[in-house]
């Protein structure tokens, strides 16, 4: 049976947000031993990803990669009603993911050593964003 | 228990094409309330996407995104026997999603409010492709 | 029910990698007829694709494509104590998936005709690489 709750990520800024624990306090509250969990962001312009958790520069490369591929304010886009980092924001969305499936092993997501989940906000501007964690086995 | 169900769609050309209603349809039939649906595409030069669905100048301006990353007869790949769009599609394939995982709450697609799914054609022509629609819970 | 099991891949150096036997194997060891398969990579400088399988030359172009979009030692990155090739990895990742979802039928992969699952080793040098494999029904 598929077990779900939300929970909310108040981001400051454009950056990324480390939520591994909240999502695997869902995990621990589901009694599930063994089974898969999904992750869920229910707005176009955030996203999650995998990403490397021990060096914080990682993620500071990753911003910056992004902000050469799609930067802030690019005449390529036409959308810009909503601001010059709308339109990047969706690009950015789009090239990672909405969703994130993780194995779960012994009540715990099975990440690996390195692996951190994060929420990555690519609006300049903090945002509420609401996620959706679904466990089952 | 996982129920399956599959549908086609013919794409005129490149371009996005939205398919919530076919994929709602197939959650409200497996009588599933609280759950997840993956939606899955069986090509390697079409794929999926989760995107704003208010404004269409957002997808043209994703498509003049791409284009510009890699466009159509780039001399950069050998692979051109099928056409120059040929090996972009399947690049843009690989950088978006073949499929996408989404909650079910209350029998209807847990979409945030501005989310759109989308097909997305990446080759010139228009094709049928097939897509198979597996819900849980 | 979910089963899982493990597998290991040693790669010999940056390429893609056919798994669609591996993972066949531990879906038909399941016993399960209909259902879902997911494959997870416990990494962040290994990934997952779903690629043209009959010209290898596209998973070469593939290459190519990532190479021109995040070339090793891009003076983009200050992220470099790990190798030239280390920071490249990472983005190369990010772009694709750490884990990927396909229906099960009739006891096997719901593939695509053209569609091969393959493991990607973005970082120069091989490594052993390891995935987690759920099937449920």
């Amino acid at each position: 049976m598929v077990k779900q709750a939300g929970f909310e990520v108040t981001t400051r800024a454009r950056g990324t947000y480390l939520i591994d624990r909240q999502v695997q306090e869902i995990v621990a509250a589901s009694g599930i031993d063994t089974g898969l969990c999904q992750v869920f962001v229910q707005h176009t312009s955030a996203s999650l990803i995998l990403c490397e958790n021990a060096d914080p520069q990682v993620r500071r490369d990753l911003e910056v990669f992004m902000t050469r591929l799609a930067p802030d304010g690019d005449p390529l886009f036409d959308h810009t009603q909503e601001g010059p980092d709308d339109m990047p924001a969706h690009v950015r969305t789009v090239l990672t993911q909405n969703g994130i499936t993780l194995p779960v092993r012994r009540g715990r997501l099975a990440l690996g050593t390195w692996q951190g989940l994060y929420l990555w906000e690519h609006r300049a501007q903090g945002h509420h964003r609401h996620l959706i964690v679904s466990v089952w086995d």
